[in-house]
């Protein structure tokens, strides 16, 4: 009996965290009760970071949690909570952790006071993009370490989204060289912020519901939020000049979903499957949704409401990239598990960087409008 | 009964050809039989017009049948056919249209036979990316678009894999100027082909296992085939002296599983919403799976295999794109439905362009090695 739970939990390990390939059998696991699995139900709750039903991000959450309903033909079904609605947003890797809710939605970024290796998963200053961190995942070794990362919290991750590549963000003032960065005070969270602070200016933590009035009232010079999509819909063109590219902070921002180890190694393997695969569902049709919404919203800013779109200066770029690379190597020097991540994340990324310098890169250089 | 059947058939419809959030809800078909829908087994056949287990392509094909078994728990079973075994490769389409076998997976550009359109959802010189097309399919208008051009067969598409961009292809001659081109001997199928052929080439066409020896015999003097991972396993760097990139026929390659309708909505909601789901997993993971390999292949060609990496000259590029242009055009002069389809894939284009120049395009030039 040991040595067959054993090999289940290897086998849901592996469902997560390898290329579907590598997936487990169809074996189903006995469950305590002695009901045949296949008939018993489930009834669980997501928790997540976001606003209920926030574009993008929120409903994202909600289409996860309807999928895994609709392939389990309601054999388990999920119940989605917005941010504060059981727990706050920041407390919600606990809940997972802790059984309250069997499953979270949110991005390992939040989770760093638990391991810094975990902002390796989310997104990282001139990193890899949503394709890139797919591959890496998938197929170069990065789930088998956020598993790691996560593992010592009962906690299993799956990559359950990614709204590719984000704006630079909205300002009020000029970026015409490095020396404007001196002094601004700019909305941006994260690694981003550090970058930013480290090249003289003044990161700001706000929450998402204050931005739009800091920046009219002058309280702040600048604001990132995540691209043409969420930022139209929030209005921030109302309030800023400029909108400057690219997003160098968060190249391909990857979200999660967390679970609960010991409620998800408890489900008869296809459920299993059902919830591991949903993920991976969610996880591209994201990024679709980004890509498509991101055009139209960007017509829509450019055309109608004729926002000056500006691209940052290169020693700009350049200086933000190299405070990045030692901001990153920082986090590799704070524990042996960040040393890992890094040390798999920078090889994965060099390599790729390689591929897609002749393909991807110099494709969109030549491919015309 | 007509009512709830006709809502049925839409349900299916949609989960196949929206996001994910529009799939239909729980309610399960009726059989004729009377037998409960989740205590019903079916054993599905799949085709495919790879050779069995063909590295990336066959595999693929072979996740997906896999995804499906686990999900269900066995309730549908899907063996999978390499080309030949069951029918050839170019009769996939037909055996799925008269129900000799439930799926089929291969890629639409076989299908010009059929429908012309057909070749906007496999691959279209200078036209969208890996990413683009999914955005288009799945949250632009491209997956009903596609279901329509299938629907005169009793067929449903899905999207099953891609292979993100592909590699210029390996030449014997320089290529230093559209001079080069007259006359050059190249196995290069469909459009890219007959781009090729107005630009004074001799596009041949030839099955795989000949290509080696051909390009070592001088029979041709260049060939494409995919990237890095196919063309390493397949030698071609032993009969060819330069590698040329970026692969202006083929920029994200969409494979396809073919459904046969009748048999589709036969099945039971959860298990039409599982076949639906295992088509997204594989689509996804098919391009991580790519990406992953090609970087690694790309620095065994270079480092231990010494390939001669070169970039086409930018004129070069400039006259292909032109020609690409017009027969890509002249494919929309066809029929009305070609028309459609045209006007759609264009116009999602030019805004995905004009978006990824601001994102993907601006950040890859920037972000460093």
């Amino acid at each position: 009996m040991k040595r067959r739970q054993f090999l289940g939990t290897a086998g849901a390990s592996a469902l997560l965290t390898g290329g579907i390939l590598s997936g487990c059998g169809q074996e189903s696991n006995p469950t305590a009760a002695g009901v045949a699995p296949q008939q018993q139900k489930y009834q669980w709750k997501m928790v997540t970071t976001w606003p209920k039903n926030f574009p993008g991000l929120g409903t994202g959450a909600n289409s996860l949690a309807r999928l895994i309903g609709e392939m389990s033909g309601g054999r388990l079904t999920v119940k989605v909570y917005g941010a504060n609605e059981l727990v706050p947003a920041f407390e919600v890797f606990d809940a997972v952790s802790s059984g309250t809710a069997e499953l979270g939605h949110g991005a390992a970024y939040y989770w760093k006071g638990k391991s810094e290796a975990a902002q390796f998963f989310a997104a990282v200053p001139f990193g890899m993009t949503a394709q890139e961190m797919n591959a890496w995942l998938y197929y170069g070794g990065g789930m088998p370490l956020w598993a790691e990362v996560y593992a010592p919290f009962g906690v299993l991750p799956a990559a359950a989204g990614n709204t590719g590549l984000q704006m630079g963000g909205w300002f009020n003032k000029e970026i015409n060289g490095v020396e404007d960065l001196q002094g601004l005070k700019m909305r941006i969270p994260g690694l981003g912020g550090e970058v930013l602070k480290r090249a003289g200016g003044t990161p700001v933590n706000l929450p998402g519901g204050e931005i739009f009035t800091s920046l009219q009232s002058g309280t702040i010079d600048a604001t990132e939020w995540v691209g043409p999509y969420n930022d139209l819909a929030f209005g921030l063109y109302k309030a800023a000049k400029y909108y400057y590219y690219p997003g160098w902070h968060e190249p391909g921002t990857t979200l999660e979903c967390l679970l609960n180890k010991q409620a998800f190694e408890a489900l008869p393997a296809d459920l299993q499957s059902i919830v591991s695969n949903a993920c991976r569902v969610a996880n591209a049709d994201m990024l679709s949704e980004y890509t498509a919404r991101n055009n139209t919203a960007l017509q829509t800013l450019v055309n109608e409401h004729h926002v000056d779109v500006r691209e940052f200066p290169r020693p700009v770029l350049d200086k933000l990239r190299v405070i990045s690379e030692q901001v990153v190597a920082e986090i590799a020097g704070q524990d042996a598990m960040s040393a890992k991540v890094y040390e798999s994340y920078q090889h994965f990324r060099k390599q790729v960087v390689a591929w897609h310098d002749i393909s991807e890169r110099t494709y969109l250089n030549v491919r015309g409008d």
